[in-house]
């Protein structure tokens, strides 16, 4: 079969290693143009392997490039990946963990993570009302009886958000009491995320329809310098949603797993989250809450609004959450800069900053 | 294993016909009570297998225990089976359709379908925030990263829905369409369907907490006399949800599955739906905008203040709203009466109106 989307769909992938594990997934991505982000001290060289497309950002490359505004890309941590996001031209995004491997689905054969996250995102999404069969959209399944034919139609699907067998995405004290618990139940299903619903989106395997959410899919301040990680994509998961929620636009989840291979240090962990764990305790009311006004028409305004919000009601949390609306501000500034609506991006980003590195 | 909660649980049966298909649950219903309610003509008798502890209502039977009450009681319609949440006296019910068979699971084991709607039902629910992993109290399964602490502890369940193998629960249009589709996924999962999000309940594999959403799960005005059948378990759905909602008790859907074993007639369906189909475009907007005042803090203030939304918002639709909104408070003022807060309800039902036919 020839590769789905080919043209359209940029694979991103932050690191601070050898990208050794691309070889599992060759069949898969190498089709595919990938965009890699080192998260890392960019005097360190990383190997990608043979045969593969890709261009290659480190720090200084992102300083070059957002010159100033380079600020709101976050430094040693996988929250980096947001830069990838942003320089990408395609109209879809796939991002995933370099400790991702390809699960096999119950039958034993290997899954395709990719072709399921493309099916995910060009078929509708239905938050409006609950389908007891789930995603009504996939084979052998539909509206089940009382399901409004009005709403049939669905809605676009914004995001498509993938699960993990064998390491389970918990969180520091969860990994602290249960280090042995493995996730091994292969729940074979998509649904949409009803609207007016939060979840906990995780960055590990996630898909994205660029041109309509990526200026919301930022990954906030993590890593060097700012008090609090592992937060970066429950941050961006909050934002979006809402948006999604408010432009009518639907968030999938389910299908399909990769193989998450090895736990994180549950001690190194904990100090990133923190903060996060009583922080979060606050923003989820304020998402819960949160009401976006009409003429927020695109993703972009929307962000700007939800910048003044966050500063205006968390702000008085920490003064951590000024400096996240701010860069939330820099952040869509840099996005227009790179994405000018004019579609001429390329050149606006490499004319103004001197063009990237690419194979 | 002992039967579980064997003197906390009824199973309720709408039938029409003999029970034959008891004898394929006789290993998981038997150590339970049964409550069976002949759907049809009372002058036809209806075998049920040996060894059963049952008791059995007839039209006649409904009649002579509610008086003038009864004609909240839907006549010749799966409907009836209200009766039996109401003549109950046990804090949990299961009710089944007498076409439901039981299913497999993937790896050929019989799924003890009782059992798994027990284990949905006393633990808890998350109608808050989304869990990408679905029920966090099943086994190997917990909360996520980025999953609120204080929202943990969840709430109580009120409502197990169960699903169908085979013959899916499609409304008569799309069984006209789809013949021959069946459902052959077996997704392995439970999950809370979020607050605020409506759903297609459907009655034919249920089980709910009878103390605390009884007095809702009133399946309306079907059946002969009626301009509309097969709304009847959608409407108990719409309604408990809101309530369930507002009293803050959760929804459970997924497992288990029984199977479905044939599909009834797509021309006599469409003929009982009709109406239906257009006034669930009305209906449906009803629900997800309605509002209950606070001091509604039972489920019978809760379904008497819907009973007056629905005659003031849906009576205008047809005057068919205005005959379920005076039958809703006929069935709490009868579910009062049978069952007294004293907990004598057995007297007063029994004293007032004579014994039931008891086996």
């Amino acid at each position: 079969m020839a590769p789905l989307l080919k043209d359209e769909l940029d694979i991103v992938i932050p690191t601070i290693r050898n990208l050794d594990f691309l070889e599992m997934w060759r069949p898969f991505f190498q089709p595919y143009h990938l965009i890699i982000i080192q998260d890392g001290d960019p005097s360190v060289t990383i190997k990608v392997p043979d045969g593969f497309d890709y261009e290659f950002y480190n720090r200084n490359d992102i300083n070059r490039i957002l010159g100033a505004k380079a600020s709101c890309i976050s430094y040693k941590d996988g929250a980096c990946r947001s830069f990838g996001f942003m320089v990408s031209k395609k109209k879809y995004i796939f991002t995933i963990d370099d400790d991702c491997f390809v699960a096999k689905d119950p039958s034993g054969n290997e899954i395709n993570a990719l072709e399921q996250h493309i099916e995910n995102l060009v078929t509708p999404s239905t938050p409006l009302f609950f389908n007891t069969l789930y995603d009504p959209f996939c084979d052998g399944a539909d509206f089940v009886r009382g399901y409004p034919f009005s709403m049939r139609e669905g809605l676009p699907t914004a995001v498509s958000h993938g699960l993990w067998l064998n390491i389970p995405d918990y969180d520091a004290p969860t990994q602290l009491v249960k280090p042995r618990e493995r996730n091994t139940r292969y729940v074979d299903m998509v649904m949409t995320i009803p609207k007016g619903t939060l979840f906990p989106m995780c960055g590990m395997n996630l898909a994205f329809d660029r041109d309509l959410i990526g200026p919301a899919m930022y990954y906030g301040l993590m890593g060097e310098g700012q008090p609090i990680g592992r937060y970066d994509d429950m941050w961006a998961g909050w934002c979006m949603k809402v948006v999604c929620d408010h432009l009518g636009w639907g968030v999938k989840t389910g299908l399909p797993y990769i193989w998450h291979s090895k736990a994180s240090n549950p001690f190194s962990n904990l100090k990133k989250e923190f903060k996060g764990i009583f922080w979060q305790e606050d923003m989820i009311p304020f998402f819960q809450t949160l009401k976006l006004p009409k003429d927020c028409n695109t993703s972009q305004k929307c962000y700007i609004e939800l910048s003044k919000q966050v500063r205006a009601k968390l702000g008085k949390i920490d003064p951590y959450f000024n400096k996240l609306a701010d860069a939330m501000v820099t952040w869509i500034e840099a996005w227009d800069e790179l994405n000018p609506p004019s579609g001429a991006a390329a050149v606006a980003a490499e004319g103004l900053n001197g063009p990237a590195k690419k194979k």
